[in-house]
């Protein structure tokens, strides 16, 4: 019999009628001849109620209490489907993610899945029930604490379990129909993605779409896991994120570009008249991940022969700006730079598809689209399957605009134009 | 070190501020020189809230699931707890019944401790945490399901806890000032009690006094615990249950009567014309024991002689009394009676007091009271130290202040009077 894992986010939960309705879902699935795994998040609004309450009791609470606390969110929202689903006469048991055998490191608050042992979700699927467990959360190898997986835990969970019984497929239930072309709020046009490899789902994550975390495509990428992406809302058929085939050998069917992803949540620092010598960048870079900040992006201009400096720009999450600034200046004199520039007001773009490369000119076309519609851009930085490119934060909706019909992407013109390019 | 365990019921855990409260006064006991182990019961209204949910999507919902939902609400409290004691400057370990080693059980929704294996509380009180545990959990031994304990489970869990770590005191926080020697809200004059034998205690939890539950109270008594039931709202001494000391030698300090409690739970069913034959009354109650229903009070009349046949009262509770009755009408052929009666306007009153087993006119100033104020005695049955009555449930009140005042028990009188009865 195949097995189907599902996972339904806090919006498809999000009160009783909600709840009915995707118990409805689940049922059906099991009565088509499936053994149904579902994994499910806090209902609706639960999780911020809940920080509410820390915050009222402790500005700054131990996050080993935290977790504790929050997973009380999944633990509700996991029951009330398992009981939703018994009142349609079929049969459920919950667990939670400790019970599940989600086995996680210490990290509270952003755990890592590290093993997951599922002996009482084979035993009770084998027993005939649909499974509900409970996502976003699992137990410490080492502590047996309870922890949670940080934002997008719960698909993480969700692939993660669907790899470890070897699930036919992992369908992520949202409130969207599916992966876009674009951000749908800022390009009306955009449309939906039938198919997209699980490599450009990875570049599209990590370049800021939101459907799907990094974390999740990463685990079922390394699983060769199918993900359907779909709304809970209609039974349309949604996104298939499809794992490579054969490595190197490109979907011939897919369109050269997936789709454009954009991202505000960076900033730019640029670290002036640095001295252009082996190790000044080096130096500068032990020293950021010394703070524990993820840089993204790194440009080194040409050093200027005059003086022997150069400038180093990087990009890196907005809420560690100030803390890499304020290392950076009490560093000042061993580094042996001249000022320091930031910038939060920046917007990062990106353009990703596997078919760019087998078509060089991609990155020209995007160069032209955003020059025709007066875009400045500040930092360029590219993968084989993706380029992504700093603007003014102010401008990122029109750049987001201007390249995704500059590719063809826009629904009124049907389907994506296949893009044979001249030369990069 | 003395080890101090305190529970705080929902009442003491309403909301933020009272968390606050609450954390301000574990840390207080902390720092008095305490090891300190906390049960907490759900916030307020946390228990109703998750049923309501429940009951919106399952008008039935598994016991099992609805285990797992209840759990939450604990897990919430005391996450809460744990947070706010770390705002105050020290440390604080929360842990789920499971945790605990809190064993109990396979009846969801009821189930009974059989086992405590605190080995990881015992490792926290080391490390210098102060400890949470949630109340009213644990996890069945053979299945490993989260089970709950039912009412009174939170005082349960502190007992059984304080026995297991052997615990100096097994204070549990309530929203009144202890044990009083009636229902102030029926006897404005009843006093608080400061000190009453576990025995008695014992009989006034089975005769309807509310604020200790039974099972509390006999597990403090297998393990010669001594509870301090106190308020949350004030630092008061409130009334201490203390252990029994030697076998068969009373507290001579202790007044004669601890206190009046009521009962307004149950119902009388009586078995009209029952064939005065040996095993006539054991047919009757086997086939009550069958429903799974606990009698109470039995009454046998003296049979008539020129029928051969008696009467037979017993009162259950009134949850039971159409399921009983109508059992007993299924098999009224085989049980040879003529006539069944059912009355759910009954009250019992009881009369506590381990004095009583050296005063022999208890009962006689009891019934001359009850006498003396108009009210028909329909049952009575005793123990060692306790005598109890079945009244009309509309009388129920006026009996418990008639007796409580003939006791000397109003506290306008100042203490008890020590009683000098003349037989009984």
């Amino acid at each position: 019999m195949p097995l189907v894992v599902q996972k339904y986010g806090g919006s498809s939960l999000a009160d009783a009628e909600s709840i009915k309705r995707v118990a409805r879902r689940i049922v059906d699935t099991r009565k088509a001849g499936n053994q149904v795994c579902v994994v499910v998040s806090a209902m609706g609004d639960t999780t911020d109620e809940l920080l509410e309450l820390a915050d009222a009791v402790s500005p700054a609470p131990p996050q080993r209490e935290l977790d504790m606390l929050l997973t009380a969110g999944e633990r509700m929202s996991m029951a009330l489907v398992s009981m939703a689903i018994a009142n349609l006469g079929d049969s459920a048991r919950s667990f939670t993610g400790s019970q599940a055998g989600v086995i996680t490191d210490d990290a509270h608050g952003k755990a890592r899945i590290i093993d997951v042992t599922p002996g009482r979700i084979t035993q009770a699927l084998a027993d005939g029930h649909i499974v509900i467990v409970a996502g976003f959360q699992g137990v410490s190898q080492n502590t047996k604490e309870i922890t949670t997986l940080g934002r997008g835990g719960s698909d993480t969970t969700a692939v993660a379990l669907a790899a470890a019984l070897d699930a036919d497929v992992c369908e992520i239930y949202t409130d969207v129909d599916g992966i876009f072309t674009a951000d749908p709020r800022i390009v009306p046009s955009a449309r939906k993605v039938d198919r997209i490899s699980n490599e450009e789902m990875q570049e599209m994550a990590a370049s800021g779409a939101k459907v799907l975390m990094l974390r999740c495509v990463e685990y079922a990428r390394r699983f060769n896991l199918p993900i359907h992406v779909r709304s809970s809302f209609s039974y349309r058929e949604g996104t298939w994120v499809y794992p490579a085939t054969v490595e190197g050998e490109d979907d011939v069917e897919a369109p050269i570009i997936a789709g454009v992803a954009h991202d505000r949540s960076e900033a730019k620092i640029t670290v002036v008249g640095v001295k252009d010598t082996p190790g000044s960048a080096a130096a500068i870079f032990t020293l950021i991940s010394e703070q524990q900040v993820n840089i993204d992006m790194i440009v080194q201009n040409v050093s200027a022969v005059a003086t022997g400096r150069t400038d180093v720009s990087f990009t890196l999450p907005k809420a560690d700006g100030q803390r890499a600034v304020q290392a950076l200046q009490d560093a000042k004199a061993g580094l042996g730079f001249e000022s320091l520039q930031y910038d939060d007001q920046i917007g990062k773009l990106s353009l990703v598809g596997s078919g760019m490369r087998s078509h060089p000119g991609v990155s020209a076309t995007l160069f032209q689209a955003l020059a025709d519609a007066g875009i400045n851009i500040e930092m360029i930085s590219t993968s084989e399957i993706r380029v992504s490119v700093v603007t003014n934060g102010d401008l990122l909706d029109d750049a987001v605009r201007a390249v995704h019909t500059a590719f063809g992407l826009d629904s009124s013109e049907g389907e994506a134009v296949v893009y044979g390019g001249t030369g990069r």
